[in-house]
């Protein structure tokens, strides 16, 4: 099977434009088959605000009630994936935005109302991504670029985090694609001293990651993290990297980029 | 060669949830392959105006400095492509939402400084037009839905005028497809008698274009877009129609549509 890394960029990367056009750069420089998806950073807050729209969150996450939707979909849809887009496009890679919704290609079902009304969030499913249509669009060599939307196939746009797409997608094209699933974010990998950004864990496999998980050295938000992410690789994906956005050329020179998960 | 229709629809059917839901499942019925271009409506204008840009127009024509530009990135890209697209989707049509810097498809030259400063706008030329990905894109069963946005290929996307763009894919396409160029406005089509809705020409060749115009029935604002449309023939598309967004399945039912011009 054909190699494919699908790369997750976050906010902080889109905030910083310089950070933003240097990972662009290394990104384009990759060679072969890759998709993107890229999270919406600061300016949806700042538009909601300018807007006179409230951001509320609840447990880090966005509550996505009618008006919010309205500007996640313009920023990310629309502000930031088009931009991200054109400036792929000057690096000569062929970037196609997307959202879940164009080409059916990710179909969500709106979050159902426990404790929490999410509003407009779509969770994904067994059967969300459709591999037929985007394995036609990577066969054509045009490199999806996605915006953290989805849609539930009835009309009805829903925001989706964005980490959850990437894994779903490096799920669901696996049996197409070796898919290598990589998460870019503010630290240099998953670390044995948090304060020391060099104590980086070059690999991790299950035995080790309960290892690390029972010494407390895996803890907090990384631990999430990296059940998602062993799951992923449980179902099918190569292998999932963490590391930091701005040292993506690393893959490229064949040096260890962050942390490498694998069975 | 296989037929393609290329509809254009203005900001009126986006503006009028109930006649956009209309025209989108008449749309949806049409068969064969096709290609939509959307308008922005009022929405930037209400978008600009919430977020205190101010929306300067000369000669009708928005003037795109860069805070405009990201709005109208924003909604035309972002908030109306992805509403339509998920739309299309609930009525069966496999719709991608796209800006000329998808795939690289629509190439644009920003617009030089004359007499007016029309910013971050794009020019189409001979070669804006990529026919060879978007044949793929159509090959693969997709439905293109573009927003009036093209990009310079350095990084810049560029604000371009929706019928402009209809008429480039037309006659781009047109060494592929049989193409068939679809301009729906308010009216019923070119009117002999402006008061009458019900005074429709239903067919227009070039002779009949000279006559009418020496007549006078053809003047203002619709001869420059009848002048277009028989520009947009005399480079290879079969027919342009001009008529009504909410009569579009006149079409379907094998009756006239709007005003017919040919050779």
């Amino acid at each position: 099977m054909k190699p494919l890394w699908i790369i997750k960029i976050g906010g902080n990367v889109i905030d910083n434009p310089e950070a933003l056009d240097s990972f662009l750069k290394d990104f384009s420089a990759l060679d072969g088959a890759k998709v993107l998806i890229h999270g919406g950073g600061k300016i949806a807050t700042q538009i909601a605000k300018g807007l006179g729209v409230e951001t509320q969150m609840v447990n880090g996450r966005r509550i996505t009630d009618a008006e919010m939707l309205k500007i996640v979909t313009m920023v990310y849809g629309g502000l930031v994936n088009k931009n991200v887009v054109a400036k792929l496009q000057a690096n000569g890679t062929n970037a196609i935005g997307m959202t879940g919704a164009d080409g059916n290609v990710i179909k969500a079902i709106k979050r159902p109302v426990k404790e929490v009304d999410f509003g407009f969030v779509g969770d994904l499913t067994e059967t969300s991504i459709n591999d037929t249509t985007l394995s036609q669009i990577l066969e054509a060599g045009l490199i999806p670029v996605f915006a953290a939307l989805t849609h539930d196939g009835n009309g009805q746009i829903l925001n989706t985090n964005a980490d959850t797409i990437a894994s779903a997608l490096a799920v669901g094209l696996s049996s197409r694609y070796e898919t290598k699933l990589i998460y870019c974010f503010e630290k240099n990998g998953v670390l044995t001293d948090i304060n020391n950004d060099d104590s980086v864990i070059a690999k991790i496999n299950p035995a080790y990651f309960e290892e690390l998980t029972q010494q407390g050295i895996i803890a907090d938000g990384m631990l999430p993290k990296l059940q998602n992410a062993f799951a992923a690789i449980s179902n099918g994906v190569k292998e999932v990297y963490i590391g930091n956005a701005g040292k993506l050329s690393d893959i490229n020179q064949g040096k260890d980029f962050g942390t490498c998960l694998s069975l």
